[in-house]
């Protein structure tokens, strides 16, 4: 193998590759990246077995040929050189490298004992803008179970009706839904649970990509493509809870609140907290109280104007997954949804309706 | 006691303050901060019994007394609040504090129980601008040795001569060494070392302030004294190396090299140096090849050019050392003494010559 290409478009596919490489003392050729020369591109996979990588990069390709390499050494060495053209060469299954006054050269593995990412031949699930796909996977990616004693919340929730995509995660104390609209669906296919590392791993890559987006699913993988990259990872099996049934849709008390302000008396009422993180809302004619105290340190009451309808009613959250939700929001007030002190309370974007998240409350006696 | 004074004014004292407080479960008092009346400010005090802060902010003070309450929930509440008026006051051994629409109400020690910190009734040693020494101290503060093993080099030494001060540090593989000229000597004392703890947070006072900083000490402890805060620190005791006989003279190989290059190239190789961080200096006329390598992952070499004056040599260098001391200087081009592969090569900013940087090489064979 021989190819010449230019360090700016090399490191920016090593660094979306290489980020999916943890330390793998078992299996050493999983610290490597594969390259190899694909029609008149440069092709650099990666894969941690439970995802993989493949980018591509425009170069001239003087032989064909391939090899793998430490994946952490290569991307900090390209990382270092300068935006000029770079030379990749195998050797006796060593990468030499050459850029201006700098050469390197790396201990290869060889390319067929590199994992198979696995290829998907169906047809096209949907095509969807990246823009609006990566902002609405931004908003419920953190509400994910992060064990996986209950593998199937463990991951983000996909499903494609006809004009939409609702986005879906929940850890069973909290949920979030998003609902995406800019989508083309092209099958009949309906759902999906992609594990939650596997969406870090595709927002990180759509941060730097524009245009449609590629879903394409054979029920056990799906793949996402994109000009220039696909991220191949495998699904979770499980039958996603009937989410739809706890979001409450009628409120005995109904209050609308400057977001900015309400995030701010939440942040303050956290360092008060006590261990389970709870912080107290009461509510009623025109203004929410929040209260907060640990036994050892203090207590603190702060209040708000809200536009209240219904009666009064007191009721504890655990101020961080208060926090995550209105972190999701970006709209000036929000509505808060509640029923009694015991019931899932929604909050809601002012205005915009593709944006729901429930929190349960906290029983505090 | 009851205060009233602003936000932001009680905010950057508080942080001054309870930075420097860990989390002791021993004592619990210096988990607290010390607040006090003086006059007509609020003084605001931390200790670790290593090391104490004093800070003063302007007020209102509608009733004189004082107060201990946990530091890091007091800074963590006025932090989040706007920048309004704050009231602060003592009942029953709590500090109730209300702003706006937030209240608090923290509980307390007796400020009785607060360790002493102690006061110098020294005369001046010296006056200093703080932006000279700040920056003199940045230069040398991560040279000065992390374990306590050789107590006397874990600080840095401050030589006080007659127009100038010096500020050395050393781990006994490398050291660094400033000399600060904006200083007023006022007595005949001559030599502190101050632990690095002490500097590196008197570097993150002084980083927001301007003026002139006072330095006074009893020879067991030193007082670091400007507008609105001191910090006061005991002294280590001990007798400093004679450093000045482990800093070359005379260089068998003299080399100018431009700083940034050095800096990129010396950083590339550490990617691919061994366990001992090695990495291999060739220098020739004209030019210095820098190569490093892993058995298991690779080699590299790149090459730079060099005005060199004197015989070839190679040597090799901990090319972390390399990265501190290159990272302290700021001029375009460096100056690099050697004499041999085994004896300290010195490393200075070309036309500066208030700073240098000696380091053992590393011998290989």
């Amino acid at each position: 193998m021989r190819v010449i290409c230019l360090q700016e478009n090399l490191k920016s596919n090593l660094n979306i590759a290489q980020n999916i490489i943890g330390r793998n003392l078992t299996l050493p050729i999983l610290n490597n990246l594969l390259l190899e020369t694909e029609n008149n591109r440069l092709k650099i996979s990666a894969t941690n077995l439970e995802m993989g990588i493949n980018t591509w990069t425009m170069g001239k390709i003087e032989k064909k040929g391939s090899i793998t390499c430490p994946a952490k050494i290569l991307a900090g060495f390209i990382n270092n050189l300068p935006n000029k053209k770079i030379e990749l060469e195998v050797k006796n299954n060593n990468l030499m490298i050459k850029c201006e006054n700098y050469k390197a050269n790396l201990k290869g593995l060889p390319a067929e004992d590199f994992p198979i990412i696995p290829k998907i031949k169906e047809p096209i699930l949907a095509d969807i803008k990246i823009g609006v796909l990566k902002d609405g996977l931004s908003q419920v990616v953190g509400s994910a179970a992060l064990s996986e004693l209950r593998p199937e919340i463990s991951g983000i929730l996909f499903v494609f009706e006809k004009n939409n995509l609702k986005l879906v995660a929940t850890d069973s104390f909290r949920l979030a839904e998003k609902t995406v609209f800019e989508i083309n669906k092209k099958t009949d296919f309906n759902q999906l649970i992609v594990p939650q590392r596997t969406i870090q791993e595709l927002i990180r890559i759509l941060s730097e990509k524009e245009g449609e987006l590629r879903i394409i699913s054979d029920g056990s993988q799906v793949l996402f493509e994109t000009e220039g990259v696909q991220l191949v990872s495998r699904l979770i099996d499980g039958k996603y809870p009937d989410y739809q049934q706890i979001i409450p849709k009628d409120f005995n008390l109904q209050a609308t609140i400057e977001r900015e302000q309400l995030l701010n008396v939440v942040r303050i009422a956290g360092i008060f907290s006590s261990k389970i993180n709870d912080v107290k809302f009461s509510l009623q004619s025109g203004r929410l109280e929040v209260l907060s105290q640990d036994p050892d340190l203090g207590e603190n009451k702060s209040q708000l104007e809200a536009k209240i309808k219904g009666k009064g009613l007191e009721i504890s959250f655990n101020y961080r997954y208060l926090l995550d939700g209105l972190g999701n929001i970006a709209t000036k007030e929000i509505f808060l949804g509640l029923n009694n002190e015991s019931s899932a309370a929604i909050i809601r974007p002012v205005g915009d309706d593709s944006y729901l998240y429930v929190v349960m409350p906290i029983k505090t006696t």
